[in-house]
């Protein structure tokens, strides 16, 4: 998605090896007519699948979610990492490891909330070790929904969730590709 | 605002004297051409405001704030909860006291994405205790911004956040404030 890209060239950056900052616009500061055209991007991309309920991870796939989801008219269901007060007892869990936060941690999915007769479309804003769609995934699965696919931001293909998940037979729709980010650049596939 | 009444009296569920469970529609499963009613009610609050950008907190204040923020055309910056390897190092930072979880937490907004020439627009779920809104404000203050005013989506006018900020001249809009929780009855004011 060449409006993306662009977006990731201009006010993306680079630390170390292998994260990108897109803080700006994506995942602190959020720009929502381009996440808008995101959701659109992401309409396209799944045009021919039944898609009844859009599922993400709190916080940073939330956003992009609840945008997309305007166009496939449909509700979202957002993961939770955290127990609260709130959340049922009746609920979906799994587990996953945070590339960024360096840490395992659990997610639950209120199992009101997801029937087996839904066909899920699994969105967020990062791909990177796939832990996080992987237990996303897992708790499609143990609900019995049907997986309608996984739509992605901004994947670092230099990692290989994407191929794990690929290698599943799942449609991965990232709408940026990242090679590389040696040396401070950003190169896409 | 009617049809957030009528959605809380047919889906929400109460626990206790003082937790109201929207999970269904709010801040669990999300109910977004509900969130777009509601978006266009917050414009309408508040059409004479100059708003330049729309301040959440993570998490469930996200999906709110966006779908608003389409209504307002401004970006959305959300304060987060947790340290993360990407944040930066240069933030405002506030305290809060989270009435579902009993504790309290920090929150951090990137000194990159408030400036003093930003007219502020607070939008989140609940209004209860009113500290996170307080905080919110705080760092509104801190980057020495201008407050519009917060948006509510539910205020618990049995707890007094509503009135500390009101006092404070705040221009406070709850699209459905809640009388009561007791005898496990919702009661509008």
């Amino acid at each position: 998605m060449e409006l993306l890209k662009q977006k990731i060239l201009s006010e993306g950056r680079v630390i170390g090896k292998d994260i990108l900052k897109v803080d700006s616009f994506l995942n602190h500061q959020i720009d929502v007519a381009l996440f808008n055209e995101i959701g659109k991007e992401f309409k396209r991309r799944f045009f021919d699948k039944k898609v009844t309920k859009i599922l993400t991870i709190e916080a940073s796939g939330i956003a992009i979610a609840c945008i997309a989801a305007q166009y496939f008219k449909v509700p979202v269901v957002f993961a939770k990492k955290t127990e609260s007060r709130n959340l049922d007892q009746e609920t979906y869990e799994s587990e996953a490891y945070s590339f960024t936060k360096q840490k395992t941690y659990s997610i639950r999915v209120s199992k009101r909330y997801m029937a087996k007769q839904d066909h899920i479309l699994i969105i967020d804003d990062f791909l990177a070790n796939g832990k996080a769609a992987q237990a996303l995934i897992d708790i499609v699965h143990q609900a019995g929904a049907a997986l309608a696919g996984v739509g992605i931001v901004i994947e670092k293909g230099f990692q290989n969730g994407g191929e794990i998940l690929r290698s599943q037979n799942v449609q991965v729709e990232s709408l940026a590709i990242v090679k590389s980010l040696e040396e401070n650049q950003i190169l896409f596939k």
